[in-house]
């Protein structure tokens, strides 16, 4: 069984290749500089590990790993346009550095090119790959108009926070695992449980996520604390703040919400503390990681064969939050 | 043998049905809002008397041209949040009644919703329906990607815009018309000599469409010539003008490119009356359907079943240019 880094360093050499002609440059230009950012490659990687659960990898599992990365960079770079982002990892985003028109064609050409490498792959299953990226292209196109929507709305409940995450973040990790699992010629059962796995685990991802950006060591985080408060982002601890807080707890945060005085993030920081969310957040955590090592736990295959993906849970969530 | 208005209508019943989910209201409102539309339905029409021409109408040749009128759905509303276009068809572009994050989304759901519908087709031409869809939207958004890059380049050859033009429209129309032939077992000799017909006519009804923003009346044309001029856009006109008329023709066209007088219009027009240029578009349209027509004419099967892509041909191409 590989483990995470050596299949995310294979993916790197397989997907190293040219995928984009030369002519238009600005058009291919941009969309091979968004790809040729690196990023963790996570999504591949959970489906070549779907896989291998069940067996060997086959090569359509390396063809679907590559439409996955490639669809994920889709969504980046038009979240990207969405959200006004100037940089990405450290680098300046794909419309900073060409223009609006020129990022939004090269997502969508990116789109059609993950679709080239899906229909390629066998067609004992590549209906239900494409079937499969389809419904859940859509789920994440919904999570993005939700998150947006959510923008403007003052009183989101928990459950709809979860589902806006569940469908912008959770689903595409699930579906990437699914994804192998079918390829494999995993059962129907099987492959949702690996579905389940995979979307819990997103889940405890994006609750963790948003306890570090309140929490977390900036040494270790990789970046700066605080952002979420100071753009008034609606987080789980924020949203889970303002829905099971005392009134009078709660009418301080939405009184710091409204203000911005230079001790902003501590402030905020404080009132998390006063009302537990800290707390909460590291029990809803673990309620998804114990949902998705149940999922996993459920999935006919010898034991061993779990180990990477136990390890790769591991290595995404950090324990001690 | 249907004729083009017959069939227009029956899919029009078919393809009123509900596409999209409720559920974000803003995400496919914004969808429905696009494709109740309404428009000529060219494209999916191309499908089904692609089809028509070697048999009856499949009923995948249905589900295809769906696909295919949900893609050139998703194309214009990219396209009109890149061109800043206010109105489509006298209503509010999606972009100008929802905003750019939402019809940005809004187009990627739509592309997301046509796979569904080829996906769907046999599997003995699923993944080659799909292989052209893919090719296709990608030569589409080169050609998008052209006429950006064009608007910033002064010296643009004619093969350049007619190479522009064949990627952003004639194609489209030609694989419209190769899905029909696909669905219906037609040749490959036969498919190709279609989609021949359809990239020729593609390309005569745009150096068309130019010619009738200078030279039109605006009474048929259907809008207020000029329009083009008035933007300095790229035509089929001002390219052919500024590549063969004599130097000092040249140097008034690029003069008046740079002033803006009150007259613009019909001076440019006039101009264009000097070189010539209303009869080269006459010559280059006719040389294009020439070709169209030698193609159809090639195509093995009865001479009465072409009769329908006569007819639409004479639609689309006012003889009395």
């Amino acid at each position: 069984m590989k483990h995470f880094q050596a299949l995310s360093q294979e993916f790197a050499v397989y997907f190293s290749k040219t995928h984009f002609p030369d002519q238009p440059e600005t058009l291919y230009g941009a969309a091979s500089y968004m790809i040729e950012d690196g990023g963790k490659r996570i999504r591949p990687v959970l489906c070549l590990l779907g896989s291998e659960l069940f067996g060997p990898i086959h090569s359509d599992t390396w063809k679907a790993a590559v439409a996955l990365e490639l669809f994920h960079n889709f969504t980046l770079i038009h979240d990207d346009i969405m959200d006004k982002a100037p940089l990405r990892r450290g680098r300046p985003t794909v419309h900073a550095k060409y223009n609006e028109s020129t990022a939004l064609l090269a997502g969508d050409v990116m789109l059609l090119h993950s679709y080239d490498w899906l229909n390629e792959t066998s067609p004992d299953y590549a209906p239900s790959l494409i079937r499969l990226l389809n419904k859940t292209g859509k789920e994440v196109c919904e999570g993005q108009q939700l998150d947006m929507d959510f923008e403007n709305e003052n009183a989101i409940s928990l459950e709809q926070y979860m589902h806006m995450i569940e469908l912008k973040t959770a689903v595409f990790l699930a579906a990437s695992l699914r994804m192998g699992a079918q390829i494999a010629r995993a059962t129907p059962a099987d492959q949702q449980h690996i579905y389940d796995f995979g979307k819990n685990l997103g889940l405890a991802f994006q609750v963790q996520d948003d306890y570090l950006d309140s929490f977390g060591n900036p040494a270790t985080f990789g970046k700066q604390t605080g952002g979420d408060i100071l753009s008034n982002k609606k987080t789980f601890l924020l949203v889970h703040a303002l829905e099971k807080s005392a009134p009078d707890k709660k009418q301080a945060i939405l009184k710091l919400l409204l203000s911005s005085p230079s001790d902003k993030v501590q402030r905020m920081i404080a009132l998390f503390h006063e009302c537990q969310i800290d707390q909460a957040a590291q029990a809803a955590k673990e309620q998804y990681m114990k949902l998705a090592y149940s999922h996993l736990q459920q999935i006919q295959v010898p034991e061993e064969n779990k180990l990477a993906l136990q390890e790769l849970a591991e290595y995404l969530i950090v324990r001690e939050i």
